[in-house]
């Protein structure tokens, strides 16, 4: 049998920057019939944890969009789900940058309870055009804070 | 820098099943204030197809649940997005099987819109007791058929 | 006590439209963790049998915004919840105009599981401008179809 | 022209207790591609509030399921849109409960954005059974503070 074609991590030679961590709570809406959080919802938190994170930075989405006029778009995605988060779960949602390109940034997710490692994510987002969705630089002024 | 921890999908060399394919409409519920499909969403989207597949070959979730007591998991994934979906979009969702094991699958979904690949997606998912959440070993009468 | 504030239905000597109806399937992403439909999902199931209705007329809902430039929104609800659905349910969504006024619509919608009842709806839509998102005329060649 | 089905609130006579109010905070997830946010994701969030006052009387929903064994579900629900929610806005949503029954509850919530109210809710919730999800009477510890 071939390997696995996903890999699970980072070379721990990399020095991260101090993560970011924002909490979320689980809600009947991010469950299903299994009594656990529907596996796409954990994306919905990812996703909150990252644009919580730019807002610490200075930088909401929506003024992000109007002006300069960009986007961070998700490129790619690979998430391992190690436990299962449950109704009334109090979560806590890190986000750490790995590496910075022009256009692109690599960071890395962790949604833990309790310490617990629940779902681990590594995900590549690309800065494009908020009108035409190409490919644009980071803008100079936030690319100094990542 | 370090390589990419993501990679993009398997040697060409395996052969994989005859794919199953399942239509999926994009309505309001599934696009953001981007004006696209919301990332989260393509994985409603491929469990969908996931679940139809099964049903084809004559095993609905519920029953699957029920007698033998066994659930899939989804213990890993990777998607790459390469291009966006947008609202009364038709999409193609494929299903392949890569690799069975005793108690997992690992499949290749791809989410196409009049034949251009939009997401690509490699899934790992393993089958559990769905009283213990524990792994078990894929029903014979269901294993036979992958 | 008052009187309740919610009223259950139509007085039945309005003469409806023929019901459309379309077919939903219950997946995972549908369900929460009390093992059936979740309350907010059935607001999707009716958007989508509301979407087709329209495509089935010949006016996708895209294309209606681009031109003639037009939404329709949803201006108040009132539903009923008779009885839930699990997964792997297969659901009929139907959708009947009960009032055309000139720059909205009033319709009854139920949701029914092999002939049972489960969700009573009514809603109340305004057409609007797609730029301005201010009450617009329904355009006549929609509105002549009603 | 017949009278609308769907009635505005309640008698303004009426002594609500004092409102609970929860923030919500609008994400990508929310949104769809008219830019705002979805009509269903409202329930969502009124869902959080009643969840989260519940909580602040001591009583979360996975505590309540078990012991005593019981579930409150909506059985109706009243909704107007009045002004859209956009990314990025922060909400308040409140909770007032109106009337009191044995089995049930009727509640007022509001969405509201800077004091401009959004969409006005009714919800109706009944008092059920976790096993059997049979009405039962609301348990008399949580009856004692509504």
């Amino acid at each position: 049998m071939s390997s696995l074609p996903l890999r699970p991590g980072l070379a721990p030679t990399q020095t991260p920057s101090e993560p970011f961590v924002w909490p979320v709570r689980v809600y009947w809406e991010d469950t299903d019939a299994g009594g656990v959080v529907f596996y796409a919802n954990y994306l919905r938190f990812l996703e909150r944890a990252r644009t919580e994170w730019l807002r610490t930075l200075g930088f909401g989405q929506e003024a992000l969009r109007t002006d300069p006029g960009v986007l961070f778009v998700v490129a790619e995605l690979h998430l391992q789900y190690r436990a299962s988060a449950r109704l009334d779960d109090e979560l806590q949602v890190s986000v750490v940058v790995r590496e910075r390109g022009a256009a692109s940034l690599l960071m890395t997710q962790e949604v833990r309870k309790n310490g617990a490692l629940l779902v681990a994510a590594t995900v590549k987002a690309g800065c494009v055009d908020a009108r035409t969705m190409r490919p644009t630089r980071i803008p100079a002024v936030l690319a100094r804070m990542l």
